[in-house]
């Protein structure tokens, strides 16, 4: 029996039983209207924790620390987070600072610093503050409802915060899982991506929850792109608390399906919320890929598509240029018979076997219009499927870009 | 004894002995002062012929008869080129016309179709113009003094042609290498690129003559990145007559290391250019990381860091954002100790010992400035080196690429 999974009307990390969070503004980042640049989680219970982070060679401390604390035989109560400065390449000073943090945030909470994780967002070369660290840490007040604030703390160039939360009832039971996180340039993860942080009051195995968020990530934040850049900080936790008071959750059950399910859901969401707000963006674009031989195939393909710098340009110029469709997927150098191949904008047909049909040129550069552009590629020479999301490329990424610290 | 390698002035692919070679407008692009839409390269002698091509999972099938084409046991006469249409994702049409192109070539120098090759590039998922090739093809003279109308034949989105010639002496025998590119868009080679054809008068062994393009193809073209596209219709070709008279090229001799150092700087220097003609580039980035455990790590890490947006962007607006660079370094997942990387901007050290130095930022600002920038990282766990050639990415790309078939 499939258990039916429930959006949480205004959802966020703070909707699982048990979590509180925070925000403030220390001043890290340059000031503005509800601007924070420090968050905090927390849990009374302690959490299981599953993580994944960048595969860069370069990567922050705060990733090394979190590393080293993230386990199936570890237990966690708190994540702090700073955005403004990415506390990366700053020699070992890095990691002095990103053990203090956990230290400030440990007293504070009353909890072990152990059981505290760190993530820092934002500008690589520069030492963290540590004097705002230790002022204005102290002042975070968490709550059950705070969960808006940590979303807004974590936030760097994006134009807005990234939330969720779905349930599932097991048993009368109500189970939540909730997320949020923050995006926008050096964006084209590996194994994880930026940071996002997901929690559950869900009592889950943690070899179970680890499995669930691996499988999680690579259809989700391993699928999108902004600009084919890793970043050195990309994180992304999934902490469960247990306090819905459900059975253990550990696979092999209706419960644990629909887990999967509402992790999968949250960080899918999570994930298209990245692709649309990427730097400059006008709009996502959505690549799906049917019928490639395997699945691997399949998310490589869509995802090529999704970060190829001419398929964003056509796009954003609406530009029905499927030729370039045609390039980006066949430079992921997945095996396909070209002779196959249909296209599709928003459900119009361009393509047919390989080759280009009539169609109104009109309605295809209407749908290109849209806030969301759908590209589908059908390489019919299998029955495996593959999604990834991307966004266009415009001017205004460059001239952002262009002039990012000086 | 290390042979001399002279530059030939005005040199190009007719500069070796026994190549003619010349240029028409056909129409197939759109008109233009001096613009050519048809070039053709000739040799009287038989040319022993190397290849590379791409390796997209979608090419053009003048790539696919080329390559039948191409191999230690063929020889070759000529090559046909237009521009303008690239005769990739049209279905069967496609090879039918690419042969006829090279029925229509044999015919009108007294060669064999089969000893003619043909390339194409331009717009994807249009039928070649065939009546165009069938009027314009037979008026092509081709003469010895023709190579610069075949560099403007072969020519798409770029701003200028891209030539070369290079000369070595063996026992009084002078040995010319010529070479012509284009490229400009859809620029990110693997194992070739876009178009580039190189001749010799050398009497060259054809394994030899594989071996040597395969080689400095992998250190000029395919460390290039323009918008880490890659196109459907990447060639390069080699073809060596013998006209100079010389003995016979094959390895393990002074004249054979002169040759491979020749076809290494012809190659290069294309490819050079290529890069520093990226649409909408003002400048062109070079990016040497040395000290890197092995050439091939060096090799990985240089062409991350030319590919990518941030850096791009980054030398766009002479930022000297060095997290960038050490970022782009980092994705390549080479390993490498981040307390031991130094960074040069125009040889002013930004970075030692992974952390930011004192420098004056007035001086790197400048140096960003200039038509060239080179970075350099010292990785310092290694021996290896590595180069790698880009451009910056302006508004101009995505003006360009957001109206270029519509």
């Amino acid at each position: 029996m499939t258990l039916p999974i429930a959006s949480v009307p205004n959802g966020t990390i703070t909707s699982p039983k048990g979590f509180s969070a925070g925000g403030i503004f220390a001043g890290i980042k340059t000031p503005g209207v509800d601007k924070k640049d420090i968050g905090l989680l927390y849990s009374e219970q302690a959490c299981a924790i599953a993580g994944t982070f960048s595969q860069n060679s370069i990567i922050s401390p705060t990733v090394t620390l979190d590393r080293q604390r993230v386990g199936t035989d570890k237990k966690i109560h708190a994540v702090v987070v700073n955005s403004g400065c990415a506390n990366t390449a700053v020699g070992d000073q890095g990691m002095i600072d990103a053990k203090e943090m956990t230290d400030i945030t440990g007293a504070h909470l009353g909890v072990a610093s152990e059981k505290t994780l760190v993530s820092s967002t934002g500008v690589i070369g520069v030492e963290i503050p540590m004097a705002l660290m230790r002022e204005f840490i102290p002042q975070i007040e968490v709550s059950a409802d705070g969960g808006g604030e940590f979303a807004k703390a974590i936030l760097t160039t994006d134009k807005r915060t990234k939330e969720i939360a779905v349930s599932f009832d097991v048993d009368d039971v109500t189970h939540t899982v909730g997320g949020v996180s923050k995006g926008s340039g050096m964006i084209h993860p590996n194994m994880a991506t930026m940071l996002a942080y997901v929690t559950t009051d869900a009592d889950v195995d943690p070899a179970f929850l680890q499995e669930t968020l691996s499988e999680s990530v690579k259809l989700s934040f391993n699928q999108i792109d902004v600009d084919g850049d890793q970043s050195t900080n990309d994180t992304v936790l999934l902490m469960a608390n247990g306090a819905a008071g459900g059975p253990v959750i550990s696979g092999g059950n209706d419960a644990s399906t629909a887990f999967v399910e509402a992790v999968r859901k949250v960080t899918q969401y999570l994930a298209i919320e990245i692709a649309r707000d990427g730097e400059g963006a006008t709009k996502l674009i959505e690549v799906t890929v049917n019928g490639a031989h395997s699945a691997d195939d399949a998310l490589s393909a869509s995802r090529s598509c999704a970060a190829s710098m001419l398929v964003k340009t056509a796009v954003y110029g609406r530009d029905p240029n499927w030729g370039r469709i045609f390039m980006a997927v066949g430079k992921s150098q997945i095996p396909l018979d070209e002779s196959k191949i249909d296209c599709f904008v928003n459900d119009i047909q361009i393509v047919h076997a390989g080759k280009a049909i009539s169609y109104n040129v009109q309605s295809v550069v209407s749908a290109l219009a849209g806030d969301e552009v759908r590209l589908r590629v059908d390489l019919n020479v299998g029955d495996e499927t593959g999604v990834a999301w991307g966004c266009d490329l415009t001017e205004e990424y460059v001239v952002f870009n262009s002039a990012y610290t000086t």
